[in-house]
């Protein structure tokens, strides 16, 4: 179906193994490089970096596809991973498929950023769902089931967790910007409250929103003895000083796909690099 | 809590009624105007065209103010109702809210349209909803429940009809167009197929696209047997012709929220108003 | 798969015609008798009294199998079906599969009452719930999405019901007597009321219990203004001439599933039957 | 409302101190003892054995209320607590609840066992059903949404787990061995499967049916490649060795209440003994 019919997945961790794995399963070629550590996958052909490149018609870096501006990020291999100047001659024109282009720490004729896409975007809302319910569940004395919890935020992962949370019995109250937003929240049977004046007492307080929401004086009005779990990424959407002063538990929960769904993680990012593939007919 | 103190509702139907008295349940002075036929709602104070406008600091019409471009329309009034110079000049700058702002058919200082609003139409995608399950439930021979239905468009109502239908244990598929739309419509558990390659067999399909997805060939293909119901607006998405060739039955179902459920369509006239005037701060 | 290889359809309505297409569908030879009124499911043959019972190797009846204790219960008939003794020696040890066993009005060696079985019983439960929500979408000018529901009894209908309103989005709560039943309640995420102590406010009212516990204190206690759907079988659970007094409209809906659902109640019959037959190697 | 004013909390995890300190909120006055490790809840006041049973109107132990036949089951107390004859004439007729009664280590007046009450046995399911959806999350490296998961057995677990997967987005199958069960499960919208024959392909098994199901066929059959968490008492309805040797997954969860949610499990003793007083007119 598609041109490329051998993929080199360098770098990254138990995401891009099974990204590999399940390329390999629909019949295409698939080798690794950067995985020593590794100790499953084992069915996975592990190679030399210059070896994987040539033998590859394309190449799948992770999410990111760096940390250090440097190397490839690859925290299952033993080394660094440089990509430089002659490697970077073997890619040549071979599409590199990435997270966070940004950060990819050398040139190359086809760059396409599997991370950047809206689907893709879509999909992680649900490992970052659960995940984020396991640490509640986790965290909290009390069940999900018939407590009061509230959803800061209608977007992609509010969406999704508060259908997640109700489907357990949680009484839902979601906030929103929009009223158009929140009469989508209604219509899903939940409490919908504004994001500008948020109110009421939870058991449980899910923020997905950017910035400041839960100052020191939220914190003090409607999330007094509650769990807080900030999905917001940094530097999330908390006053984490003023909820340790007020006794308020808060969990900053970061990248939860890769951590609570490696195997579903990977899944998306194949999904993302083939609808790449299709769109770009590649 | 707003500078308008009294409301007159001109024209309309049962929505308009409820409306009034919905308004007149939260304090304020309300009389009507247009409503000859009516046989219940007799705590609202009827009044002639001259004096409501007289007496009310806002004017509401009903969804759309007008069919013919010359009255306003009144279905449960004896007479038409025709706005002359002499009463364009009492409404002067009173505020006149209307649906369908386009077919006004006369000046006036202030007009908003309620019904271009954006959570009025997600609002009304409830009753469309619940408009949309009772026809199916009253000409499909089966139960919803564990009935294969096909859901096309995952826009307002596709998204609030799709988790009605699977509330009722229907096993649901829905199509849409973007790759980011089927992948909220997987979170949620249902089937997602494109609309650009409609497939599978379905005991029931609603249309929610306002464009000829149901051809011919289409409906011989996946609506054998099946029940239409078409909610896109005239002239609709299914070729009628084709399906009654076919033996297919559709049925075009449109202006559900008044039909339905005048009560909540009366809400939702109230509500879209209320956000007027608190944005505008009348 | 079983011994009995062609079956005989005699009486009933429109469940019967699906029962009969259903099972000639799965490969069995089936002939009909008592439709002469029927202006569709034309592919199926229709033979006399004594030449049906003759050619096949079972009989089935429809629910109730006769209404005046003489005639076969046969509404799409023109004239009465009665069983003399000659039919009666014709059926001799032939198995008979029919509704409500104590009113069949002829002997015969065989008989098996498929309405006696519970899990014919609970899968009619979601007919009738199917069929309820049709009528409360019909007569309630609201939507039933965010009205608060209440449904009394938590058997196999209310259980069903409850679910399939909560998944339309109301509010619901459900009325029990035992503790338990409330606890499975409060788990779905319901407010659960004592049936012996029912309080609150509601929009619509679901009673599935089989006495009067909407006696004319409790109506004018709990539902003014409501719609009262009674499900219970005659005399109903509810004081009708106190409902009339006070204005409350109530409705009691009998026979829902034949009436709201033929095809799945044909469906839920045939089951029925190969279950007997299965279970008593016929 | 109780004539029973005090009650004095012996033994027991972090489940009793939150049912203290929720019967101290409903305005009783409550002692606790055997919490010297405690590091929380320090607004309970701690006593010694005898001055807490003579302040007591009403003794609470915990569950099992012993574990050795001996001491009472007292794991936050550093040393043990005896009921000697001298304590036992104390107790004397006041009323004792406790949790499974055949382990009580000495005599009184007046036992109730709560934990043999049928909604304490509901209620329960759902803090166990939350236990072991946090223990799929963390051992099962896909997302619960939309893998496909097999509840095996629907009683009262069965029915609370099956509908929080399905609210969580799995594709869920339940087995059960009656027809009336599987009717029930096919009304909820699930895949209904017989116990005594189960087939399929799983991502995750929850076994709640306390005999061996899973034997070594049946694992080799369906489990291949999946999670499965025994939910089942000792010795479980899994074969673990076959399961071993076959690398299979197997989580035997016992106790999931207490450790996964004791807050809520405290919750549910206290309105089980409220029920008893109740009940009884202590």
């Amino acid at each position: 179906m598609f041109n490329i019919k051998s993929f080199g997945i360098i770098g990254g961790d138990k995401r891009q193994l099974y990204c590999a794995r399940s390329i390999a399963e629909d019949g295409y070629s698939v080798s690794i490089c950067g995985f020593e550590k590794r100790d499953s996958f084992n069915e996975l052909l592990e190679l030399e970096l210059d070896q994987i490149i040539e033998k590859s018609d394309a190449i799948i870096l992770p999410l990111p596809c760096s940390r250090d501006g440097k190397n490839i990020n690859a925290p299952f291999s033993d080394c660094g991973i440089i990509i430089d100047d002659k490697t970077e001659r073997l890619i040549g024109n071979k599409p590199v498929f990435c997270g966070m282009q940004n950060k990819l720490p050398f040139q190359c004729g086809q760059v396409y950023d599997y991370s950047n896409r809206e689907e893709f975007a879509v999909e992680n809302a649900v490992p970052t769902s659960e995940g984020a319910i396991e640490i509640a569940m986790h965290e909290y004395d009390g069940t999900i089931n018939s407590s009061q919890c509230l959803v800061a935020g209608y977007g992609r992962i509010g969406r999704v967790l508060a259908d997640m949370l109700a489907g357990i019995g949680a009484r839902v109250t979601v906030s929103a910007r929009s009223l158009k937003d929140m009469a989508f929240i209604r219509s899903r049977g939940f409490n919908a409250i504004s994001s500008q004046a948020l109110c009421g007492r939870y058991d449980i307080i899910f923020n997905t929103v950017p910035h400041m929401l839960f100052d020191s004086y939220t914190l003090a009005k409607i999330a007094s003895g509650a769990l807080v779990v900030d999905l917001a990424s940094s530097p999330g959407g908390v006053d984490f000083e003023a909820a340790e002063r007020l006794g308020i538990k808060v969990v900053h929960a970061l990248s939860l796909p890769g951590k609570a769904a490696p195997k579903t993680s990977g899944m998306i990012i194949k999904n993302a690099v083939y609808n790449i593939i299709r769109e770009e007919q590649l």
